[in-house]
């Protein structure tokens, strides 16, 4: 980072949350969001050499300014691989480390955890988790859950992310879905009900792969109806997942989410022992690159 | 049953281990296996219509003879939905419960368990169970392992089977093989080496949602090569498994395998306090039917 270069984000810059199947482009003056808008073109939406088009592109539509870009954009499926920061970090250790294109165009770095026996990455979530922090969405120690396909769960303390895992909850409810034996059982609508419940109780042995056959033989000793199978797979995945954070000790669980699964990880959160308080993530990107774009001016 | 059908399997029979997607056929005569061929003309290859066909190709290339028919052909995609047998279950409780297609042409039906909390079924596996207790291939009162696709934990006390479980071990690894993010580096042999063993460690945690997620970030951080990842997620997997079953105490476990199946759930075992003993499970389904036909004659 040169102070040229930074000083470029001092009172207006757009900011993309770049994903792997989807954007959320928002244009930022004086320290607000004043446009934002969501579109499919991820970054597997985008040929290899079509990143400078589109940057161009979001410019005509959000204004020539000076752009910060998070997540998968900053991958080895994206525009350019940015080296992961490892934790402890907080927007302090992220702003010397971005990834400049020009002079007024820099990807954000992920971040990386690694120690003997385990390793985990997260790229756009940083932003997230920082940006709940710098708004006072969430405490400066504590635990957030980003759920999600990869559902990342860091431990913040002191203002920095010190640790995370990512569990692959999502993705295995999409993968048990659309292929295998109990993929036409799962098509129905995840509702936060009782078969949700139960499936977040049953979740608690941490016994996935019997439990997932257990919705099989349900359905043919006619114990419980298809209508009810996605409910209680989701609440099985979650509720495993939820219940070996929580091994630990149950306390305050921050999740950054959409009302939506925000709400069906709650009900899990509450089920083990621990208090629930869903974050709106929208709110909370949008507050983290604002702290790194101050960061880049200071 | 009656006994005018029932003599009719005193000497010479044939026995089919009808499953999804292969079979395999037996010709017994005076309690010996004196024929055995394995095609994949399972369940799922013949039309509903198909299987009178079938069976007289059959009889065309092993002998003119009564059949047992075990497996799924026994369920509602095979060729008549036999109901199930709850447990406990012994040869003397399937034998008056077979379907009879017709004079000299049976089916044998599933063992289901069910209480309040959990249900599960299986539909040929019992005979090979049963067998390896008929045979003294396995002990009276145990804990005996069929792994595959959908791997089976079964209690046996007595010499009847008393309770089991359902792991889709097998399952959940073919649909990471196939599909999302760990396909393209999942594709290597399984082999029972130093990644194997690291996978049933991690797999200990019971926490396989994180620990599959483990295998990309590990890639990502130059941790662990793509060509040891199958045999790492294989050891995840299978010794998750085990670490559940073998949770309420550990002791001889009886693995009902292939060879080299048998060998990796053994190591898992091993690893997890127990003791494995490895028992070839086409030695036990043919006893359980010569078990089953002597049954029927008496």
């Amino acid at each position: 980072m040169t102070s040229s270069r930074a000083a470029r984000f001092g009172d207006a810059f757009l900011a993309v949350d770049w994903g792997t199947t989807n954007r959320r482009v928002y244009r930022i003056e004086g320290g607000q969001v004043v446009a934002t808008d969501r579109d499919a073109r991820g970054v597997t939406a985008v040929p290899a050499d079509g990143f400078p088009a589109e940057i161009a592109d979001l410019r005509a539509r959000f204004g020539d300014l000076p752009m910060l870009l998070a997540g998968m954009v900053g991958s080895t499926i994206g525009w350019r691989d940015v080296p992961y920061v490892g934790v402890p970090a907080g927007i302090d250790t992220i702003a010397p480390r971005l990834g400049w294109i020009d002079d007024r165009t820099a990807i954000v770095p992920g971040l990386s955890f690694r120690d003997g026996a385990r390793a985990d990455v997260m790229r756009g979530e940083e932003i997230q988790l920082l940006g709940a922090i710098a708004a006072g969405l969430v405490p400066r120690d504590g635990l957030l859950c980003q759920p999600g396909t990869h559902c990342k769960w860091a431990r913040v303390a002191g203002g920095v992310v010190v640790d995370f895992t990512t569990a692959m909850t999502g993705e295995l409810f999409a993968l048990l879905r659309g292929h295998g034996l109990l993929s036409t059982q799962l098509g129905g609508t995840v509702t936060p009900g009782a078969a949700f419940r139960d499936g977040v109780a049953a979740g608690k042995r941490r016994d996935l792969s019997a439990a997932l056959f257990g919705i099989r033989a349900s359905k043919l000793l006619g114990q419980r109806d298809d209508s009810d199978a996605a409910s209680y797979a989701s609440g099985l995945l979650i509720g495993s997942d939820v219940a070996v954070r929580l091994e630990s000790g149950a306390g305050d669980v921050h999740i950054l989410s959409d009302p939506e699964l925000g709400g069906l990880y709650a009900i899990a959160v509450s089920a083990n022992g621990g208090t629930p308080h869903v974050v709106d993530s929208h709110a909370a990107f949008a507050a983290g690159i604002i702290a790194l774009a101050q960061a880049l001016g200071e």
